[in-house]
């Protein structure tokens, strides 16, 4: 499969594409982004790289964050993990209370924010420096010890994110969080704050394409099954509401991010990461949802 | 109407029959109470006073303080008040998220969980010394510079208080807290841990029997019209979900609390308080609310 | 009290401002009304008749009917009736199937269409010809033999009433339904069907100011007791999602229908029917709002 | 990979473990089948058969119609399907009124019970004879002229079917549904009452391991791209509630009945149904589950 043949013939289709949607604005740190930024870079399990546009330039990579979290919380935890945490779409939007409060503090997934906040308790809990460990696990798989936080993003996420507080005051009412809430907040909002390029953010997730060995290292980041089960959460929960339109038009595993950041992954064959700011009214980018559903119709090739 | 042989008759009633319900347990310091305790005190409007049992022992009237600080809070500001909550029953349980959410951080009324804290929050805003000066009408309404916060309590709270920090950073997140959080925390937390006795209470609630004006001190607490309209949110909002069945049943304006007090009006009669700790399925005192029944039926009168 | 001359400057008032709102459209029959109707009629217990404008015009009762539905269901039934519909404010919109499915099927009070299609399924029940019998009952209350149902309205309801169908099945599947399902509608969509005019409609509710009493036969309607908790209803139920702005701007009982008919209560004094087309947005008569509101601040007298 | 001992494997093994759940007794005529029996029947896109237990025996496929139904009316309809039924997981139990009514009459997938009921109306739209129609594709894709509807089922599910019957009316006051409610309705149980053994029910399911081709007949049922986006949508919303649980344990595409039935399919690999009627709390056959879980973790295989 020519890849970057196809890659160069989706950002031709796209440019006679007007590009819709609105950068995110939440926070005053994404809302200066240039809107006009695009990238890709796909990386395939033998170790090909294809890429154009921007892909070279780190941006939030956001809620992406979330499946680098749950990946290290599964490695350290066994299944007493999805006790506080399900494995289920949740059906409304991404930071809804109302799933929580009927579900008695269990969040529907760990993608959602109330799951991340979970999965930030377990790594709390599990990890003595968590910052500094989870960073050094980003790292790794990145291949890149420069990687790092956006400490401007993080903070800026402090002052805004009432919301999240709730719902991290929600689950500590219903017994589902263990640790000190400004120190789950403080984490939480320093993972969402990672800043990566497209290739980076390709090469990090090349795990879940090679069933979950790190290609750099050869190592296992964690096991073959968990790693499928990490892919089949993806599917099922990684694009908020339009997680079901996702796979129905795309058929990847995959996460996005309000920075404007999608990665999505093609088991056995191929990682890949887009980026373009502005989002569509469900919060996912999207120019790169179109890549996407592009690159599964044009290579006739998807999970399903 | 011989008011002391009514209310005779009735504490002779009860104890034939079984005190049923808990003791509230959530907050340590209210869960030590006697669930023996029993008192009722009636003041008329011409200021006779009939009274029982453990009518001259303070308890901690907790949620019955949130009708006080609305008093006060409706005193202070015009009809814009009600922008920020609402008038209408609230129809789910007294702290649910659900209805917040999807009424996008406006609460349906002042005397649930959100609409208290929007009401201390007005307070914050409006008064120099919060705490200070909300004692200060309290005590002017009883008629007793003695009265006070339960300090014990209200430090109880706070530690345990997280599902109403998860409703204002939600409300804070919906932009209808204006204060810092954790200082209308602490006023909500220290208005809910007033104590007073049974004849205290009655006395303090017998302006909203007497159109506004404070019996006492032959001032106007608040004016006719905006009494009137308090009695209506008492009547439809001041019993959590069983609202209904306190207007189907007594038929008074009233307000309960989960330290087990209740007060209740009948404009231009009398103003009532009674106290037992063991609450019904709803959060109401089982014995108050059978008191009240009784009242009513055999006065064959409420304002019905 | 000069009530005509009050009702007189209310009329006057009412011409200086704008008569907003919509004429109910949903059933054909409805939306055929002049919107420039309007009509005032009130009775007191002493039998003072006070009108003005179109007030011996029938129009369509709808909704208010469930009153009367309401009344003679509690007349044949003990108090096993509240197993099967509650007395709480709904809290949602009137035709809500959320809660009902919730709550198992069981309506939160009698007044929603849930609740008057369970009233209506225990009038099936227990009379032999369900729909003379209610319309015999109706005119004796109104002492008239000439009302009757408009059967154009009712034939039209039946053919738009999808979402009353839904409900029907739903709460038959909960088993809360006993009788067939095309009779129970049948019985409900002529209840909402019968023709009054405010004259007749004062005079039917009557009885409700009189403590159960028919004044024009002094036989008793229903208990006294029963007549009181009837009140409790309308007030806490009376006017879909408003019911909470009425009880704080009006203060009395009563209950509305989309045919722009209000009728209200003050108990021992009076009752009091206004019909104008025009409907807020929650569904209640725009100008009848605004009559009752002005009423009861004019007389400085509702039942707080 | 030698399916057949794989299979054997764990039929041995589930021989150990207690087969737990109950059988379906919402509707008399599944509740007499016997609890204990178990078939298995595997079918590889080469057209190698492996099977076991009672996999020859015939019982109701259920809610596993509703992805033949999908296909069909798919296959006739253009993308304007997707205006009337979404593709995103229902994220609440499978015959919710409160989605529907929040969404306005739109539901949320086709497979849920609402989703059907469109896709119902949508065939009876398009058909001329469409219980007849419908057999006679099932039929094709069996290849078994014998395969018909369960008629003491069907007539079963229409004596109890009334919280179809108000899904399809609220669905219908939304505008939602265009023919005839009972026409929709009486399609619809007969749908869900075909008759097939575990053989007839892989080799029908086959096409959707064969890019849409009918491997009996090598005619195109649908194209390449609807049988993978069908694909998409039987992982996301196959199971119920238990959607993700399975997309976790299994990573499957696949759909459940409540006769005890589970389909599930592997693109470009198999397509397997098993049969045991015992179905767990979330409405899925427990053994069933089960198996394909094994099935998985032994073939270390899944589209993840």
């Amino acid at each position: 499969m020519d890849y970057q043949k196809i890659l160069n013939e989706i950002d031709a289709e796209l440019k006679q594409t007007p590009n819709s949607g609105q950068v995110a604005s939440y926070i005053p740190e994404l809302s200066t982004v240039d809107p006009n930024k695009f990238g890709i870079h796909l990386i395939t399990t033998k170790n090909q790289h294809h890429g154009l546009g921007d892909s070279n330039e780190r941006f939030s990579i956001q809620s992406i964050a979330k499946a680098l979290s749950l990946t290290l919380a599964f490695s350290l935890e066994k299944d007493q993990l999805w006790h506080r945490v399900g494995v289920e779409p949740s059906g409304t939007a991404f930071n809804s209370l109302v799933q929580l409060e009927v579900e008695k503090g269990i969040p529907r997934n760990p993608l959602i924010n109330a799951g991340a906040l979970v999965i930030s308790d377990v790594l709390v809990s599990r990890l003595s420096d968590p910052k500094k460990e989870f960073l050094e696990f980003v790292r790794s798989l990145a291949g890149n010890p420069a990687i790092d936080y956006g400490s401007k993003v993080s903070a800026s996420e402090r002052v805004t994110g009432y919301r999240n507080a709730a719902l991290v005051n929600l689950m500590k009412a219903f017994g589902n969080i263990n640790n000190d809430i400004e120190e789950v907040l403080d984490f939480y909002f320093h993972l969402c704050s990672v800043e990566m390029t497209c290739q980076e953010l390709a090469q990090t997730f090349l795990y879940l394409a090679s069933n979950g060995i790190n290609p750099l290292t050869q190592k296992a980041v964690i096991s073959s099954s968990k790693s499928k089960r990490i892919n089949a959460i993806l599917l099922l929960c990684g694009f908020y509401d339009e997680a079901g339109e996702f796979a129905f038009k795309v058929g990847l595993p995959g996460k996005s991010g309000v920075g404007g950041g999608i990665v999505a992954i093609h088991p056995n064959q191929f990682s890949i990461a887009t980026w373009s700011p502005k989002l569509n009214s469900k919060g996912n980018s999207f120019k790169g949802m179109k890549v996407l559903e592009l690159l599964t119709t044009k290579t006739e090739s998807s999970i399903f």
